[in-house]
């Protein structure tokens, strides 16, 4: 009850509140925008603060490319923190270390630019600009590395306004308003959706479902979504999965899920983490509506697999010839070749920092789960045979193995994988290369 | 559309969300609350952390007083900043001044126990549980000056996570849920709802608004609430405002709002101001509502007023005898002797600081308000004469001053005052008391 | 979602619709109400309708006592069927017997006012005004039996839009909207409730539940609702259930759960059945919800024992001292002889028609219910005294058995009812008195 | 508040109130319907009724397609009133006129299907299957006109349950949940939609507006739906109105709101009338929001008029050849002479039954819409060639004289045609053929 309580009350912030204080607030300053920014820093926190906040984030909007550039230099070079003010804090703590000085030394180091980003946010839906700002920012850090500070005080406030605690995780299905379903068709990021009808086929079915993780200030913006399939048995293509004339199943029918596609939406939410919260709470949920389920599994795509291989020894050379996975004395050959270096990459190779290499991979045994199962020809997309020779992997989340399984990653830097990804290990050739 | 499937998102984390993960928490730790601690600050953003902050949560919850106190200590004593890091940090900054070694001064100044705050509010819910810690705070406080600086960490952290951006305004009436106005019966702070009747007289006529801040997170609890009569004229006292018997008027008939009744709901946000945000946005809706009004207007109480003029000269002895205003001879004297006190009491006093010393003056003036009239025997209530000698006054706001007005307060610490009050001065004799 | 989306919907009809058409129907027609109502039934369903009925429904809102009656009675002389018009249908079918000329038969028998009726419920919420219309009939009914006609198109009517097809089921507690459950005070017709607090300790505990009947049309007014104790026993008195003081259990710790209070609603609606609907739905929602339940049954008064047993030899004389019961040795007396009589009066005593006498025993055995338990001084309130010296009785409702029970009832009259409770019969000396 | 309250409660009756009755209804009856039939219509209205309907329903959608014909046939056989019954009732209505022979001899002639049909709604969503039953009936009415009394039945319950009190008006968009969308694209009867990018050209530019009427019985069903532009001047073709490339106006810059397609949705609702309910109310919609709209238009379809003009004498020979409207000559020539025809088609041509010949004239000029204009090559489309030779026609609602204009058409049939209307028929040669 109290929910739809609360529903209503968001209705201010995005629509009507927008427009009544933008209504007052008149006039956007026509000045320097900077201008304005130091006169929304300065005040102490009136009322006034929302319009200016609302006007500076509307003229940003309007502003061009270089506009918005200069904008983002003003942040880095203007609102650091004030040298003079931090150098009196460091000789106070110097002269009287302790709580207090110490304190303030926090403070007179905090860039004056995080107080900034904090008071525009005071406009209401004006996070949905200053995740925008942030994907600009993205643009021109390359060639602008000042930038990297205010990057950090983005990260810094978007960490703490984006915290697990405030994201809701919603069922997206096809009775979904369709201004969000439509995002979903531009986000998904895996496996492109066709369109409408392809979009259909992966909601509609009782056998499909699909969560994202929403915050109540971006109501109609999925921040990350995964999109799943109930089967009966681990898939080990994706072909079969998104198959248009399958027949679906009863949910109630299915022993195993699997979530065969994960997608970031906001590219100015980079690094901000939500993915291996979502995952573990679909889990629950799928738990806890279907108690029959009792495999949890990715059909996953391996990004890393294909620029890896070119430089090991043993590689096919068959795999240099178009359509080699046509022939089946070829295949057959390349899957004995290739199945080993696979359980290889993923089990002993290690990449830059003695990582593993692949991203996908180091994003789910983060979280826990464990290698399963490494399958041929698993996607024969174009980009499946350009990334990965075609092959698909399945990671497995087993709730009570997930913390065993992520200490041993997290602290050793251990791969846990089935025994039938190790038996592989055995046939490999061991690399000569180095590993950088 | 959007907004009500935003609505079912909230679901998720106040009832359910919070369930599943406390089934999945293993048995929360047994062993030391700040082991359990330090793992969660350890850990590395996986999933189990929000299994582990609510552990941590519930087990504060069932604590003690001298354990609550216990745990409150511990933040203070052992999750400050790091000395020794910061050291290091200092000595590089003053090596190499630039934005990176200041940023890294910035993070090795911040109290780890920010850090340790924001992971404990991934627990779904967990903000209510934070609130609370720092109610618990406040009682310790004065008797433990170290826990100042946990203080600060809290607003620090507060200030951003109930940034009024997240805040959303809701209308509260007769037909909002019972266990909210439940809470509405509680929290009055300014003159007191004596049960559900009282309640519905100030809710359920035609005349009457009520508006609160809501956060998404804590859908059942309002932060600040204000109440509002419709009338058409600006009330002297609050006894006509709250009449039972009196009969209501339209509101398309009324030309003026008054705001007698503003009450913050939640000790533990003290000092996170939401209130001027609140007059000005319920400023807003009125007017668009209702086309008529053009007055906004508040019937205030003095609450320093008694205490002050006990030291002023003129005082008149009356004031001593109990039920003197129901001698009309004597009220004649006593209103003579004390409204051009009270002018001079607003205008030209001032407490410590040099500030205004009426806290309920201070608010409405810093907002940007004008002192509009002085009541005398506005409230006969036995708070009223304890406080007041019974008098109250209205604040005006009158939306294309506010700004002028408030930067008159602020910047040159001028009262904004209507003609009437003013002439009240000339009548009024200086004091000759020194003003501390 | 879909349901979200329908739920918005509503809106239209009972607030803003209204007020639409309502200022679209420029002034209420003033002339003769009843010419207005013939002009609504002429006009040929154009879109004029809406507001020409909403201006009548207004109209007779506003009329007084005298008015309202005059309009019923207006109704009752004046909307019945045209007779020559019946008479020439009668002599058509008589000529020509047919589906046709039976079916054109049928229109002409048709009282005009039943069209009237639906007409006037074009009106956006009509319904509501055409529910007091009913109320007020029921006032003049005695003194005007031309008003049965009316009441039985009314009936009719309303059969058909409060088809339970139509009615949703609503969980009531303490999260609903204070003007809902404001009228649960009000309508609460067994044991009543002494005002919010009393409400509270029956909807907020654990270990309680209330659910509703609501029409859409109608979505501020409960139409009936059921208020329910989850406990471990059954109970034998009302105190136990609703004692001030008692400690809640857990839901999920209960066993049984007990229909303490039905209560009708609407007087307009009256003969319109939802009772049994409600019951037995709401023992679905609470198997579905609570799987430990695993018995359902009522605590019901016993509203015609008193008057019955007044007749009836071996009434305890003992009866007519006040405070009887408050004697050891008499209350062990009246126990004795008052059990054998009351499984008599419900098993197999009869009265007018050779029904069972007692209205609430009909109802819960017309549902398929068993008369489990008599239980002596079950209710002390004065109200419990002078209707069943002080018995209450518990009907258990088995799902399996409720068909077998409502057939051995409905068609042979036969009560069925516990052992414990046949028992007792053997005991008790056939009356000799005739039922009626 | 209380419809967010309502809202929820909607739940109950489509998804869990469906499956939990189903659940209980143990094994649904598996001999004759028919029998099934009688039993739920001699049962008293026990709870078990609701679980007997709801066997029915589902028993009747798993038929073929003669198991359904023979359920209807049944309908018309076996449900119509009792004829000797009947007679009695008869008899004794001439032996004492009275109301209460006169209500005892309207019960006697209705047919027992509609109370078997008002029993069959007891099952939740049971009228969605019910509208279905009906349609089916469509299929076989040619052949077997006995089930023309099953369809007044149908006519009758539907019209009373389906009052325009019951519905709700909502508009659609793009934020309207993909289900209900799907619907619209499947339902537009007039243009057609070809697709999701189509869909989203009407829906979601900000000078599109879309609105439809719901029941709360069918809540993911359109019963009829209208689409609106919002324009700055009467559109002539539907072209400019459906252009993909266009640019959106604002919609507080528009003046006129066009009306460009009307879609009926549920067949099993033919004859039950919503639309000119639709346009009145969407109209106020319009108006309540955007005050700069001061005219209300349709641009429409007619569909008469090329069966029509074959017969008459004057049409244009050039009409035969496909694409002559590319020939500027030919087309100036069949301007001239079919805009005439036009005219006198409208407003002086007749046919069956002295009504006008177009069946969307017809709509709206019984709405109290005026013929507004008549375009030439409005439409060309191959559907709009066939149909109407290329015509479109405005029809104006102006507010203040739709009732006088329903009046002279309803009454008198006068066509209420704007001057540059009627000044095209003195050009117009009298047609010598005689209207039928």
């Amino acid at each position: 009850m109290s929910l739809s309580f609360l529903g209503d009350l968001l209705q201010t912030i995005t629509d009507r509140g927008r427009d009544l204080i933008r209504g007052r607030a008149q006039a956007p300053e026509e000045g320097d925008l900077s201008l304005a920014c130091e006169t929304l820093l300065s005040s102490r926190g009136e009322a006034s603060g929302t319009g200016r906040a609302l006007a500076i984030l509307d003229r940003w909007e309007a502003l061009d490319d270089a506009g918005r550039l200069g904008f983002l230099k003003m942040l880095a070079d203007r609102y650091g923190p004030d040298p003079q003010r931090l150098a009196r804090a460091v000789d106070a703590w110097r002269a009287d270390p302790g709580p207090l000085t110490m304190a303030a030394l926090h403070e007179a180091a905090e860039p004056r630019r995080q107080e900034l980003i904090r008071r525009l946010n005071l406009a209401p839906g004006g996070i949905a600009t200053l995740v925008r700002m942030r994907e600009e920012l993205f643009r021109h850090q390359g060639e602008h590395p000042a930038l990297d500070a205010v990057d950090a005080d983005f990260v810094h406030l978007f960490s703490s306004w984006f915290n697990r605690g405030f994201l809701v995780l919603r069922r997206i299905d096809w009775t979904t308003p369709a201004h969000i379903l439509e995002k979903i068709i531009q986000y998904e990021a895996v496996h492109e959706i066709a369109g409408w009808d392809d979009l259909r086929r992966r909601l509609a079915p009782a056998d499909r479902r699909c969560f994202g993780f929403f915050h109540p200030q971006l109501p109609d913006e999925p921040l990350i979504f995964v999109e799943v399939a109930l089967t009966r048995d681990i898939p080990a293509t994706i072909a079969e999965v998104l198959a248009e004339d399958r027949t679906p199943i009863a949910a109630e029918q299915a022993t195993t899920a699997v979530f065969y596609s994960i997608s970031n939406c906001q590219k100015g939410l980079r690094a901000i983490s939500f993915g291996n919260f979502l995952i573990k709470q679909v889990v629950e949920e799928l738990r806890r509506d279907l108690p029959g389920l009792d495999t949890f599994v990715t059909l996953s795509p391996v990004p890393g697999f294909a620029a890896w291989v070119k430089g090991e020894e043993g590689r096919p050379a068959a795999l240099d010839q178009p359509g080699w996975w046509r022939d089946e004395a070829v295949r057959a050959e390349v899957e004995q070749a290739l199945l080993p270096m696979a359980a290889r990459y993923f089990v002993e190779a290690r990449g830059r920092g003695g990582r593993v290499i692949d991203p996908v991979a180091r994003f789910h045994l983060g979280n826990g789960a464990r290698l399963e199962r490494i399958n041929f020809l698993g996607d024969l997309s174009p980009r499946g045979f350009k990334q990965a020779h075609g092959l698909m992997v399945n990671y497995l989340y087993r709730l009570p193995d997930i913390e065993k399984n992520h200490e041993a990653y997290a602290v050793q830097g251990k791969v846990v994988a089935a025994p039938a990804v190790t038996r592989l290990l055995k046939t490999a050739p061991k690399s000569r290369r180095k590993q950088g």
